[in-house]
């Protein structure tokens, strides 16, 4: 039997490096949907490839033509969020949810309350709402397989091992590209340099994240929810090579690790064959041509987001969904030259302070707190700067 | 209901070990049987701690000395071959068998047979054994667990795997003390610097091994034989630290690794406690304190005995007995002086080139293999000084 699969975000990186795996292994996996927030012209493109049953576009007003282009293939062409939330809890069994940002989270939780075997690249779904998605889960049967290199590499290290024998996660960190910066450098950063990582090709929002540490921090919170430990158990190391993904400390005192080279399709497949494994075309690590590894710890001074991660974390309730829509912005900003690097975390810092959410008790509620912080994220950003 | 445990050896250092951590989770576990080879005080005082039920010393002539210990204890003090068979197969679920070299073989045979679960503590039995103890285990449903720190770790990697999705086994090595040495060096070292391991805290014999990286060599056969991969399926890489254990790298690309401190009580712990697991109080590392782990490729010139354990695992049959035997007493004559640090390497060359026996088909076969060429390797190296 083959594992019916639906790629929520079919067009995008991890969509791509999906479909690559997918089409590697055709004896293994179906695809009976396929989702695209506006690019009909690569999803229908998509859709012909797999043979997929459904292919949904988010966008309305893009449903004429999806349906034009997918004449005489058979697929179904579908829009609109109810549509995208029925990709994700139809006929798949497992569903890669890879849409970007807040707009995934209504077809994830769907996805999620329907019991499926949810592949998570959406870093929103267990930042934002981390409670509810865990508690959805448990409800429901639903597994939650990370995808995130760090916490795909966690999930690695936990199989086949009970939870009370884990002592401790070990996330690790590039330290992104200001790791070795001084305070001063760091604090007349440009977007050109923020946004060269050292070691993975990422979009400009997240290679952003990496040069403020936010994006650990976030990960932090991801981790916390994904598997339920405190968060003083969740500690964070600097390892600019990255190739340890990240690792678990159990209470003999051993370590797991996982490594790999610095290819999505690695985390991806283990999602995709979970609890098995499928071959890859990724690079495979030659130890001693890597030579050497290396660990720091992070420094708190030159990298307050780890810190404000954490205090959202402790707070808990809407605290991280206001931490990540106030970085959102804060980092559209600093990259279109409007406030500098080191507002970003000063943003974040007094949207939290301001915060009077109470905890969310729905993906409504989330979406909510969402866009009210985001508004009052712009007018912040407004006052300061007049 | 406590885990019944017998200790093969319990008076040695992995012997002690396992009685510190028993005794530290005295609700898990419950010792039925320990043994010693001569110790007889030692072994009466580790008896009437643990509340043994039996207590085998192998010197039969020691057998009184040992009753008398015992008065008035309820533990049965017993001696012989026979009896130490019995040890391991008698009331026991799980062997510690830390018996040190081929005097081991029967009772660990013994355990095996019996379908136990047998913490292998005893390299002997699988590079001298390993096609007969692997044939054991499987007619019995005997499981074999490594206690040896390299072994142990790929162990930890693969659970909850599928050996089909294994790719290769990646066994670290320190090195040894001549990691960085020249030829010339390595040619001139003394048995004093042959023994000053850089990481852990091991017996002469071992040490030596190390230094020749022979130790690394008899791994690799223990290895193949363990989890059953071709042996070009396992490859060794040098790394000085001895942080990472060792590692597993599977068919998507992933490497799982497993680390921890210089502490056999961790890997022990491991085994005593499968597949769960139990605190123990070895030290945790501290990934900022290490700071770097490095690799580098074995150098073959300088260290041939990696080749040499390679040949004889290819060559199979007897030729891992003749290289454990000729290795054994090549080590004890440089420890005495009387052959150069680099003879040790070329007598077990040239006992392998002689070797002509058949295949062994029984443990008495493996005894006699290893007494012959023990035999051999005197009359060899009498021939070479003369």
């Amino acid at each position: 039997m083959r594992r019916k699969i639906a790629i929520l975000g079919a067009t995008g990186s991890i969509g791509k490096s999906t479909l690559d795996l997918i089409e590697r292994s055709p004896e293994r996996f179906e695809i009976v949907a396929v989702t695209a927030a506006t690019n009909v012209e690569a999803l229908a493109q998509i859709a012909r490839r797999t043979n997929a049953k459904v292919a949904v576009v988010a966008d309305d007003s893009r449903l004429r033509d999806l349906q034009e282009l997918l004449v005489g293939t058979g697929c179904r062409a579908a829009a609109g969020e109810e549509a995208l939330i029925e990709a994700g809890c139809g006929e798949a069994e497992l569903v890669i949810a890879a849409i970007v940002g807040c707009a995934g989270l209504r077809s994830v939780m769907g996805a999620v309350e329907a019991g499926r075997i949810v592949a998570l690249a959406n870093k929103e779904a267990l930042v934002t709402a981390g409670a509810l998605m865990i508690d959805a889960a448990a409800r429901s049967g639903a597994t939650l397989l990370p995808v995130d290199s760090e916490h795909n590499a966690i999930f690695q290290c936990l199989a086949g091992s009970r939870r009370e024998d884990v002592a401790k996660i070990i996330l690790t960190a590039s330290g992104g590209p200001f790791r070795t910066a001084s305070a001063e450098a760091i604090g007349a950063a440009t977007p050109a340099q923020a946004v060269a990582h050292p070691n993975w090709s990422m979009g400009a929002k997240i290679s952003v994240d990496s040069a403020t540490l936010m994006n650990k921090g976030l990960e932090l919170i991801e981790a916390y929810y994904l598997f339920g430990l405190p968060s003083d158990c969740i500690d964070i190391v600097i390892h600019p090579q990255s190739v340890i993904h990240s690792m678990v400390e159990f209470v003999d005192g051993s370590v797991l690790a996982q490594l790999g080279s610095p290819d999505m399709r690695i985390p991806i497949a283990y999602a995709l064959a979970w609890p098995e494994r499928i071959e890859t075309p990724a690079p495979r690590l030659d130890f001693a041509a890597i030579a050497r590894l290396d660990f720091e710890p992070p420094d708190p001074e030159r990298f307050p987001a780890l810190r404000l991660a954490r205090e959202a974390l402790q707070a808990g309730g809407s605290a991280p969904i206001v931490l990540n829509a106030a970085n959102e912005i804060a980092v559209a900003s600093f990259l279109a030259g409007q406030i500098r690097f080191t507002d970003i975390v000063r943003v974040v810092e007094e949207m939290l302070h301001q915060n009077d959410f109470d905890a969310p008790r729905s993906i409504d509620d989330v979406l909510g707190i969402d866009l009210t912080t985001r508004g009052r994220v712009e007018v912040l950003m407004k006052a300061n700067c007049s």
